[in-house]
């Protein structure tokens, strides 16, 4: 199971509006085949696992299939992976976590395989199968984009220097690992400033990935140079504007209006869903990560930490307000992960 | 080597000028015997060792012992462990470190257990033992105390909040952290705003520990109110003033006067080492930390990460007058330690 996790992770940017899933076939103790959601349209996992054992000479009779998520009972843009199951004789199927969030699934996809006389487990390594499709589960609840918030600090706290020095604050592995997290999410964003001053590409390049996020700028009413490195390329870019006017941008450039008295963050992350987009990774700057907390909408927060000190700095998160500890927004589900000498942490944050 | 260097740490605080030592005795697979050095006059871990051996009707001959550091072969408060060792018969020692730091040592311990046909193999373990005796090494070479800071802060970097909420930060496994840390030194120290606002005891109590580290208060040219917590009990009790002014303390309380103009880290550390405390662990607050990071005199840092964000609060650390990153304060060695909920960053800040 650990294996069709890791496989079906490959899919958390580019499966969207599918979920993400990995499944591997088991016979006699060897793997004899595997596969993963890629995006829709093309096959599932499981579908693809059957697929490539046979390509691979091997039977499917009798075989165990580990699949990340409840497999589908119905015709979608493909057949049901149910039927594929069963016309397989595999014997038994391992699941992480049930799809209870499309109700042509909800639980029909394991009552078929059972009344096919198959052997069916579920809940098998069940959190991590549910945070794998964490992103299509606000997707399917809530029909907005998922938010993540990444920024990289120092030790003490602080996302650059008085004077704006931020390239960069964490080493090359956590570099890779942003860059991996970039081709985990539908599009990565950064506020005009950032888009600026720091001119980045927001691109995918220390992490091999087939799929590569839409960029996009939250420009207010700031100008952007048509000159800017998130502007060039054929990666899609989609700039948000507080208005309609604005200077002309790269014919490219799509451009989306939410005007400055409207409720930013739950307006802006429905029309990016509705334009195609499942998940957002915000990495800045400090002000837009800021809006992002107080409109208290993020779904997960990546913070790398550098092992190194500059006392007095920029802050990650402007004033919230706060005043006493028992109002601090608490992370649940508290990951620490080395990557190289840093340490990211990641949470979710607790609004309720 | 493993259980020895616990147990040497067990004398992390209390064994100055001494170095902590643990040593464990093994015989056929089996520990026989094992002990820690607790005190100046005490007896040493490797006579501890042996002696408990032989209590507990073990034959020392032909044992093998494991020591964190080289044993000694002098007349001292006792007399040498090289001699115990020998006429215990032990058969092979290994250590973890040498002794680099007493004249009377520095190899000479393990020549005369060679020359007494004892097989002695060093290096074992020997960043562990190394660090076992950070504080000893910075006694010895530099004539003052060993320095470590350590705060509790938000995963975005405050101490506090804005109004100056600052209990608790971390979590009860990382107090209990803290207390341990506390039992470490043979001294705890904190600004005088910190003792009047916070008032803390500044006792070991969330961890069993047989020495009580002295309590140290860097009052400046601020009054103490005689009720402060920080001056009751029967800890030894240190206020360090900047004049010669000032209000009556209760008696037991020693009173160390350090002028405005002097440099005052290393006259502290040196002069506080004088009074027999071989190491410093300043817990804050923010004024100081940062006094003994601008002088750059830290030995050590330990930073509490919680799991929460509060956005605009208190730093650890004010300016540094820092603006490119290339100018930023590494932390070598860094570890990652989680306690409980929180991770505590550990490391030596880089001053070259």
């Amino acid at each position: 199971m650990r294996k069709a996790l890791s496989l079906g992770a490959k899919g958390k940017g580019s499966a969207f509006p599918n979920p993400p899933v990995g499944a591997v076939l088991v016979k006699r103790g060897a793997i004899i085949g595997s596969g993963w959601h890629r995006a829709k349209g093309d096959k599932h996992a499981e579908v693809l696992a059957i697929e490539s054992a046979r390509n691979t000479g091997h039977d499917t009779d009798g075989a165990t299939m580990f699949v990340t998520l409840e497999p589908c009972c119905h015709h979608g843009a493909t057949p049901p992976c149910v039927d594929a199951i069963i016309s397989a004789k595999i014997a038994r199927v391992f699941i992480a976590c049930r799809d209870d969030f499309d109700s042509r699934v909800c639980g029909a996809g394991m009552s078929a395989l059972r009344a096919a006389g198959i052997e069916v487990i579920d809940g098998f390594l069940e959190n991590e199968g549910t945070e794998l499709i964490e992103q299509y589960r606000v997707q399917r609840t809530e029909n907005r984009a998922f938010l993540s918030l990444k920024w990289a600090q120092t030790a003490d706290g602080h996302i650059a220097t008085k004077t704006g020095n931020s390239q960069w604050i964490s080493g090359e592995r956590a570099l890779r690992f942003a860059h991996r997290l970039r081709a985990e999410h539908g599009a990565v964003a950064v506020g005009a400033n950032t888009a600026i001053v720091d001119n980045p590409r927001l691109t995918v390049r220390k992490y091999r990935s087939r799929h590569h996020p839409a960029r996009v700028i939250l420009a207010g009413d700031r100008e952007l140079p048509a000159s800017l490195n998130v502007l060039a390329g054929d990666v899609r870019t989609i700039v948000v504007r507080s208005s309609s006017d604005g200077e002309r941008l790269p014919e490219h450039v799509e451009v989306v209006q939410i005007s400055r008295d409207e409720d930013f963050w739950p307006i802006f992350l429905r029309k990016i869903f509705d334009m195609g987009i499942g998940s957002v990774l915000l990495e800045g700057g400090g002000e837009a990560i800021t809006t992002a907390i107080r409109a208290r909408i993020a779904d997960k927060i990546h913070i790398a930490v550098a092992p190194r000190l500059i006392g007095g700095g920029k802050p990650a998160i402007g004033d919230l307000g706060i005043n006493s500890l028992a109002e601090s927004i608490d992370l649940d589900r508290v990951r620490f992960r080395k990557t190289g000498d840093d340490m990211v942490i990641i949470g979710y944050p607790q609004w309720t």
